[in-house]
């Protein structure tokens, strides 16, 4: 963190992100709601929450940064992170490291280069991932839920039942790509489990409070504060953002870039999580999605935030 | 059919498709087998048959002719020809009339084009046929195999179980199409169910002689002999043709109109059908294949046929 | 030509043609001006013209079916004619046979099949054949014009130097097509020289009368009437009325082939050339296309009149 | 600089630079000469060269660093930068911000965009770039030398005619998509005009010291410290070195994020140039070069000096 942050006593710090916080509900009504699962549509647009997780442990939070959202897309980072600490076996063969240049759930690309998705931050890319945790966990599913718990030190956290089953009935989409890479062999298990378990994780409910804190082992070098672990060595944690950086925001990777320039993960239920290598996580969140997918509200925060940061420190 | 064949005596025409067979057994040999399932790749490449039927009722065959083989694609005739008999309906919204310019299995364009098929003579529009079928008949397999029994006049007509089980369990590329159908809305019926109708009715054993009688009412303006009956109406037979012309032999359509000019529809078990509109029907097979999936020796029988036919028509 | 019509005399056809003609005016006022060259922008969108040109060499015709308008695509059938009468060499290494699937000036499928365009009948496949021509020919469209009179016997017929200019202004698209080719070292001479042939014959100012007598070696086994000559082989003729039927319509072919059955080829001047082997052949001509930038009335009148011939051949 | 190297005395930062230069030479000898142009396929592949120009402006280098070699894509930083300091008026209506996921030549993305390319820094994005400077400056290749020199504080570089004139006869492929691009309007001025402009800058002659020294001013906060100015904000130098990030190593973007995480721009010739913000500007040379077109042992080098840096920094 930049010196004149790092300085900040707690209520300075606090006041920052009640600012962005304010600024950002100016950016409430634009943008759409996610209508890819009728259980998403049905979020209430004015919601608006942030939470900052420096590295030191101490979280700042403002809106309805405590209220549990379906962390939808977020979940490939827990899914990929899990993967790679299990060994990763043959994954970067399976599944590439570079941006699609597509949408998330291209079939194009896809059946072009022979059931290979381009990274695991596409919707392919992490039906692989999670088909390896298929072969490598009894219960995927209830894994992740209990690292999701461990990482943020919050036991009650869930997966919603009613999201999964929604997932489940509208999964035409993701089935069409499931079966495709394993007509390519490239998904060893059963096209239905390998779904069910990539749902199971993108139903879990997650506040930003719950966000901020489970991803900050990105931002400390590996090392998870709440679990008080070294979750994944210091390479792993510069290499899953550099992936972040590059793949981590749908198609509009490089706009978020240049306007924000911070490694971030997004989902459609409208919460981004986003890291500050050696200094902070911190995630925003707000239903409404710009035609990228990505939350409206929730951008222009960590924007203020970016250009926060960078004005202090120059 | 041209005067000079016209008038030939039935020993002369006989002894012209056993000619055009000993000449195309010389094919023999070159291309492979059909690798999409393992039942098919076990075949014997050297078989070879050819069966002609003229518009009098007639029957002229050679080679392995009364051998029943696995008609694949050629089920797309059969499959489309109900679902127009059976009214149609909203058909022609949910599948278009032009050629893909694709291979059979293409996703890319599907996906492309909101999940509306170029036409009812690739996997993905035979699949939305199926469907068609799947919602208006109770049982849509039989109804064909009761169908092509009543056409070609043979009761012993089956689906081979051994196919069908082995289609079902390499379905993961059609599944793919079938989902991605589905995810645009253009499939009403369950995934697995309109498989395994579209499976039966591949998995369909019939002969050269078989196919030449059952499909000779593309031949005769849409009367079927064997049946007696008024099949479809003259307007619906010539429309079905041309299609067979510009969509019928996958990729290739485009040769083999140029080197043979017949309406067509060709297999991956190695039939081939052609029509010669007023004349006759004729269905010849042999299992290896070209790079677009159409027998190599069919072809070239049905080529030697269709210059024999301009030949004395000139 | 069916019994009926055959043995209709000359009053009997021109009143038929007549009445053609009547009900396709039904149709003016429906699509839209080409607007792909202004000078096309400009005709006047209520001119209909038809001429029909019996193997016999009698011409009956109705509507505006003197006048001269821009032929644009039809000029491919001259230029591939051309270049396979002049031998065609490795013509069919560098251009395929099989329908495109795609717009008649797309890039991505040229691009990705190595610069060898799908057929001679889109704009890539025909500036192939026009550099083939340039090889050729010391002046190739001086050639073509020539061919154009002798076929047609009216030597007034001119490439109308208006539109010529308009197309080399707004040669853009070509131009990327032809460049695109060209690194894939499937153009031989400079493109400005190949463009320019490739243009000039586009420019071509032809009536129905005209197109219907020039192009009757179709229909007639390759024998041209006005110039006495054999001006193809049979078999020639035979194949190139096949690509006719499989990629002369743009991307429409199939859509043509189901309603009207014929080979034919259109340009975006409103202009339809068709031919029925053996009987006749048939130019039909309006200004206003429709969507795949086929003229919606000489559509039409190509189907009344297909569905005429059938009928009386039933 | 982290700490370690910060305190680092003059002798040690030379030690550790020739330390790299000697561990990439381990690299040569893997790759292949680009055979883009004739004249870039002569390059002595055993050259390799580095030069590191720290933001207090000493320079390190080892190697071949003062050899000059064609900068080719390295020329797009330029680009990019003196349109933006130009104003870039609608650049960014012209061309985007996000990865291509594209070779750097594809055209078929182009088309389906309407002619607008995905970034400044695949081809067809420099070219829209070359085009604003061709309306911009009555000379732009000479601007653009100018500024090179000025930047680097080098009077002697030079645009290489021999090499341009090798560009501009094998120029099909980019012609085919400027081309293209005006087809849509998105090119002002004459092809050719835009094209030699575009050649003239990737023709520049320049070493590893002279392209350390030019691009220091994207580590220095926009402050080019040979010119003694401010050559663009600290706000215009963070985002191009975000766009670097995301789309400036081709289609391998992901990967050199993944294993080196610095904003770089390779060009063809075998030149990388990298950015550590507030720290130092990095250029290693090597002509032998990967699939994706980015030099095997600059990469190598690139990495081993950004292992070091995090190394130190932990």
């Amino acid at each position: 963190m930049p010196a004149c942050i790092a300085a900040m006593d707690s209520d300075g710090m606090q006041q920052r992100v009640e600012e962005i916080a304010h600024r950002a509900r100016s950016r409430l009504g634009t943008g759409r709601l996610a209508d890819y699962i009728p259980a998403l549509a049905e979020q209430d647009p004015n919601r608006f929450g942030i939470a900052v997780c420096t590295n030191d442990g101490r979280v700042y939070a403002a809106g309805d940064a405590q209220e549990a959202f379906s962390i939808q897309s977020i979940s490939k980072v827990f899914l990929l992170t899990l993967a790679l600490r299990a060994g990763g076996g043959d994954l970067w063969d399976r599944v590439g490291l570079n941006p699609s240049g597509m949408p998330f759930n291209s079939l194009s690309q896809l059946e072009a280069e022979q059931g290979k998705p381009r990274n695991p931050f596409i919707n392919a890319g992490a039906i692989v991932v999670a088909d390896h945790l298929v072969s490598a966990f009894a219960t995927p599913a209830q894994h992740i839920q209990d690292v999701a718990r461990r990482l943020s030190g919050n036991p009650s956290i869930l997966i919603d039942r009613r999201v999964l089953e929604s997932e489940w009935q509208h999964r035409s989409r993701n089935a069409a790509m499931a079966y495709l890479m394993k007509s390519f062999g490239n998904i060893a298990n059963e096209v239905d489990d390998v779904l069910y378990a990539y749902f199971a994780c993108c139903s879990l409910g997650m506040s930003c409070v719950d966000l901020a804190k489970a991803l900050n082992f990105l931002a400390s070098a590996g090392y998870a504060r709440c679990a008080d672990e070294a979750f994944v060595t210091p390479a792993l944690a510069r290499k899953i953002n550099s992936i972040l950086i590059t793949c981590g925001m749908y198609d509009a990777a490089g706009d978020f870039a240049y306007r924000v320039g911070l490694p971030a993960k997004s989902g459609v239920g409208g919460g981004i999580v986003a890291v500050v290598p050696g200094r902070l996580s911190v995630c925003a969140w707000s239903p409404l999605l710009d035609a990228s997918g990505n939350s409206v509200a929730a951008q222009y925060a960590l924007e203020l935030l970016s250009n926060e940061l960078a004005g202090c420190a120059a």
